[in-house]
């Protein structure tokens, strides 16, 4: 079958959107498409200039007999910026205020289409450095972790409170959670990591950053090294801050249960260059 | 700025297929590309048929002045197969063994483009059916309900074995877990859902389905109802199945810790219609 320019663009733009960061010979097009190169190279042309002037992500060439062409999701700062208020607008709610002092924001963990952006905001940070792995904690920042991985085409590895039978052999370490200075467990499994991987650590939450310290000790048992730390919310605090390098999307200033009023402003994604 | 067809068509695709399940009017196309309705028509026309024949999805017409396009994903029939025989493959690797007899699945569940597939497969089973929430029970169950959610464009919950300060007011159930006859509590936010809506709820595993009934005793107090259960892998079994009606993607037939084999074969997925 022949196929036309346009029925090509179209087919091809899924084609990449469903494999990011991943080379794409051209012969792999050419062959689907019956097409020549030349052909191939001109549409893959469009499909590059299209992205990168709608802020969709860049079309990276790599030339010579073992090139081809990745798609790197990258998102513009204007995007990034209306994400970064709409959760803010969003979490500021009075009624998500719980006892002691704590945010309810389950719902937006569960909204697939901002976790589907979120991911993509934390995957143009991290586009140009080598991410093997990303690294979250049970159970909500699952969603956050999944969303980035799939932006990054890289696997996802879940720390775990306790060791379960389905988890096989692991290694577990003991490590002081931020606030509270209990001593607490963190497992995961022994076949998750292979040593010398780069892992990205992401949470939906931090204060003190006693579980992200927990899981970078737990790298270390796997002799692996972080790449980088991504967060959705930080909250302010007045302890010692245990993760020195870490973005985060927004920040929680203050939250007043007497008042029911919540606090919230931008994190440090662009203050820290995560764009 | 004045878009020619083939940029539109490049970043039309994109945004349907960041927007499933979502009815999209004409007027904004339009409006975007500055172009008249009838280009914008010709230009769905492409990518309707692109879809059709890729197996991409569907795009639905709905005609009227509140009528628009909408994307919905449906995978064909060879590519779920594909699908199937890959994870039958994949898993049927004996040293996925664990004691016991489990299976250890932890990496697949974590490969974030199976995950994308698998959920595209169980939002093609239910694409034509109303479906508001999906509920999965932590941890395992996450990814695979992120990813049909975000191809059904519905938000996501998620039960838990113990209830956290971070959930805020929550109903708890008890319920009999299928194999080991225990009795097991399962605890879901009272603010994750309202009353009427229709859930399909997923897991990873599934032997006698006390889990299963477990989360379908729960939408009952919440006054919602089922629409359907998705399960990665099933385990066949001589005990009576606490779930009637389910799809799956595989079953595990046997296995045989001595010999060191796991016996897989494709799920129920299209002997139930999934298709």
């Amino acid at each position: 079958m022949k196929w036309k320019r346009s029925e090509r663009l179209v087919d091809m733009t899924h084609y990449l959107l469903d494999h990011p960061h991943k080379l794409i010979p051209l012969t792999y097009f050419a062959d689907l498409y019956q097409s020549a190169k030349s052909s191939i190279s001109e549409d893959l042309g469009i499909v590059k200039e299209t992205f990168e002037q709608k802020g969709i992500g860049l079309l990276a060439t790599v030339p010579g007999a073992s090139g081809g062409v990745k798609y790197i999701p990258k998102m513009q700062e204007t995007e990034i910026r209306e994400i970064m208020q709409e959760l803010i607008s969003e979490l500021s709610h009075s009624d998500r205020l719980l006892p002691g002092g704590y945010l309810y924001m389950t719902d937006v963990l569960g909204n697939p289409d901002m976790m589907n952006r979120v991911g993509k905001v934390f995957a143009t940070a991290f586009a140009d450095q080598k991410i093997d792995v990303i690294m979250t904690v049970a159970t909500k920042g699952i969603p956050i972790a999944h969303a980035i991985a799939r932006h990054l085409n890289v696997p996802v590895v879940i720390v775990r409170r306790d060791s379960k039978v389905t988890e096989g052999s692991t290694v577990s370490i003991n490590y002081v959670s931020g606030s509270s200075r209990r001593i607490q467990t963190m497992v995961l499994s022994k076949r998750s990591m292979k040593s010398g991987q780069r892992v990205l650590i992401t949470d939906d939450f931090m204060k003190v950053g006693g579980t992200m310290n927990g899981m970078k000790n737990l790298l270390e048992e796997f002799d692996c090294s972080l790449a980088g730390v991504a967060v959705l919310v930080e909250a302010e605090h007045k302890d010692e801050q245990l993760v020195e390098k870490y973005l985060s999307l927004v920040k929680l200033r203050e939250v007043s249960e007497k008042e029911r009023k919540i606090e919230l402003q931008e994190g440090n994604y662009f203050a820290e260059g995560g764009f």
